[in-house]
């Protein structure tokens, strides 16, 4: 090894140990500290983020990484290091550019929004929300201008999340969704089923914290690589692939919400615990391609965990665990998980309906940084969309806008992802079934292991060294497309609904 | 304020992220971080207690503790920052004597320690155990060495955590409760009550946690400055006053135990809490002399809560949670929480047999530090002691020498404290009961709230600025003294068995 790619090698370790403690002092806010010691840990994330920053764009870095990209030193690097060198350097031209001064208030700035996003939620009042969202839109404008000078902010941002996926080909796709599933929504509303009120009796959080862990084991999450705990919105966060943490919200009323939250950041999870270990603590670790990561999430929650037969093997447990569900056969439990209704909640609706609440906030984000429509005249915006697409109006803001963490701390440009995730899932689903044969029979069987193992070895290994275009080609073979989502929709709901 | 000063607070406040980083390290370690996890968080742990000893040994500090300790600057201080740089300057007179690199391998050390201890504990295995305790005795020795040049080791050591308080003094003190207490010990016995298998029964640990809150609650710990955990051995950690946190551990058959760690470490924590917040991330914060800290702790956990009246009014509230002792009478409850029996574990023994764990740890250090006892030797050497003070002898390590946590990160000297701790606390009551009258009127009523407020301005507001034999004198107006411990300890045990 070179000298140099030593030295190298020493620098990013110590960067390393920035994001190390920045990682755990994000965590840490979120899931214990208390509200009074939530200041000191702002000041020290502040702290450790700028001095990460000061490292990772300081004249030391450029130097070395320019120098492990002059062609010489290049070439005699292994594929691992060629990556972690090309997207560093890439990442360092466009960092260098944001003043160190402005990147500090920015993450600043993103603490103290996501504690006043907190606030504004509980108390239902959006104004306390609405100076830090208006901060963030212009200091992610600002920013992302720095980043990529001469693009299209939103098309930046887009960029950002998911590269590659522009908003020609994000268009194009939720057009495409659009015009099938209009039609597939207003059949199915014609055969409306009531409510069921067995699906929303007491549920204490500490038993449905115990199914979480059930659910996860049964997924293949690693205990002894990851950790549980619970916040207000349910995220997944990775130090590397040997530590993974998921967390979940318990309602006592809404087992299902953390049921199908704990299936979601699992599928997360999994993919973290399972990147080559290689990679670890380097960029070409944890995938940073959001539609990428939220296919996985979302193939265990949707494709595995709202198929029937993924309950047969574990229903009896289930029940053992929330008595209540004994009274509940399998055949409603699963019509109930696939019950489509117009509804308010992003994370809780159900898999068709949620496709037009992404398309909701892709036209809010398009409609904030190509409109400039003002932070005040959002919420009425929002519920203006929802009354569109699914008929429906929020009562209050914390079911419209105030609903989502994303925003808190400037993750514009990420929620498309979600969407993109579930196309990507049918065409996985579609060549998954022409290698292993049927996931209805392997998920009967409880053989749920080999779809794992298969997404493991052909997704998760690589981390974030593929782009998302280059994994859509190399798992199934052809260009990214909706229709294979639309089909596995519409099978399944002709199915359920009798259509 | 002088610019000196500044540019020293400045320095402080860039060390105090250190410590807020490591502290945290620290925690999520024993409560949250997965098995694979740890390392990265030793390392981490490393890399930030290295960069703040290369901080608080370097000549920029100590060439502005000089200046800011010469009479001129020094005159100018309140009296707060007074105590704050004569305290440092004394530290760093001591710390700067120790090589960095015996420092940083000493920290790693402590880190793999601790995790090779919880790996022997539960393997019941002291020989996983056993080189890390050599380990960690020739380097304490080696680092007390260096901070105390020509004072006898284990001297040194016991000044670490209760200055003043010698072993001279230790001696006479505890041969004082040796003489007292062997005889009562005895005549108990003579009216030994036989196990009463209702206090063993199951108990779901959450319901346990719950209780904990219940009585967190009730003793006055204040939630939006703290919070609650899991661990192997309770512990209270604290960032500031601001942010206070408590562990537990739920044995499923041993309520008794979670109950009483709750309180105990819940005093721990309402001295955190209410030390002034002027001096909030300095040195005259949280109190370091142990003795006094278990002072509190243990004033808590028996004067108070093994005093029948402190559960006069919250002991519908335990049955309601833990429904196994709605079928035991307060007065059952009462003497099996004052059960003397000769046991194994210290944490679980009665307030009576205590004293003896801790003579016997004492001892043992003396053996250890004075006679040089090697490491093999030390489990027989416990089962003797055992045998001689409680005539029983441990079945297995695991309920002998490898049941606290103290010496796995080298705390030698420690264990005095928590018998210096009720010393004082039998002090304490004294003087408590003449200024607001008798303890058990105040707990029968519910007003234990008078009692913690008492506490808070005696004791707790002076943080880490009085030394224990100022705190005495402060609160009792007298020199330490064992004798009202034992005249407590006669009275009370001479009505509960009628002697």
């Amino acid at each position: 090894m070179s000298r140099l790619l030593n030295d190298f090698k020493a620098y990013l370790s110590k960067m390393q140990q920035y994001e190390h403690v920045t990682t755990l002092l994000f965590w840490d806010m979120k899931t214990k500290a208390p509200k009074q010691g939530q200041a000191a840990h702002i000041e020290a994330l502040t702290h450790f983020s700028a001095e990460n920053f000061a490292m990772s764009t300081s004249e030391a870095l450029g130097n070395m990484l320019d120098q492990l990209a002059a062609p010489e030193e290049y070439k005699a690097l292994d594929d691992t290091w060629k990556f972690i060198i090309s997207r560093m350097k890439r990442d360092f031209d466009r960092n260098r550019r944001i003043p160190a001064d402005v990147y500090e208030a920015f993450v600043r700035a993103q603490a103290e929004s996501g504690t006043a996003w907190e606030d504004a939620k509980r108390a239902d009042d959006f104004s306390i929300f609405a100076p830090h969202l208006k901060k963030m839109i212009d200091m992610q404008k600002e920013i992302t201008g720095y980043k990529n000078p001469g693009k299209e902010v939103y098309e930046a941002m887009l960029d950002e999340y998911e590269e590659g996926m522009d908003s020609v080909t994000i268009d194009r796709l939720f057009q495409e969704l659009k015009r099938e599933l209009i039609p597939l929504v207003q059949k199915i509303a014609e055969k409306q089923q009531p409510e069921d009120p067995r699906f929303h009796e007491y549920c204490d959080p500490d038993a449905q914290k115990k199914v979480q862990w059930m659910l996860l084991d049964y997924i293949g999450f690693r205990r002894d690589s990851g950790a549980v705990d619970e916040t207000e919105h349910p995220f997944t966060i990775s130090f590397s692939s040997k530590d993974v943490r998921v967390t979940n919200h318990y309602y006592e009323h809404e087992p299902l919400s953390s049921i199908f939250s704990a299936i979601h950041e699992g599928g997360h999870a999994i993919f973290d615990q399972n990147v080559n270990p290689a990679y670890d603590k380097t960029v070409a670790g944890s995938c940073g391609y959001m539609g990428i990561h939220e296919s996985q999430s979302r193939f265990y929650e949707n494709i595995l965990g709202r198929n029937k037969n993924f309950w047969v093997p574990i229903y009896d447990k289930l029940g053992e665990l929330l008595p209540q569900f004994k009274e509940i056969s399998l055949d409603e439990f699963y019509r109930e998980i696939n019950h489509v209704k117009n509804s308010f909640i992003r994370t809780e609706a159900d898999e068709l309906t949620y496709c037009f609440h992404i398309i909701l906030r892709y036209e809010m984000e398009q409609a904030i940084f190509r409109d400039h429509v003002p932070v005040e005249e959002l919420p009425a915006l929002w519920n203006q969309k929802m009354k569109e697409y699914l008929q429906i109006t929020p009562k209050n803001d914390r079911e419209g806008i105030l609903q989502d963490v994303h925003w808190s701390d400037a993750s514009f440009g990420y929620f498309p992802s979600y969407l993109l995730g579930s196309i990507y899932d049918g065409m996985y689903l579609e060549a998954l079934e022409q290698e292993l044969g049927s996931v209805d029979e392997l998920l009967k069987a409880g053989r749920i292991s080999e779809i794992t193992k298969w997404l493991n070895e052909k997704i998760h290994w690589y981390g974030n060294t593929r782009k998302p275009k280059e994994v859509i080609e190399a798992v199934c073979g052809k260009e990214v497309s909706a229709e294979p989502l639309i089909r596995y929709f519409k099978k399944k709901y002709t199915e359920i609904y009798g259509l």
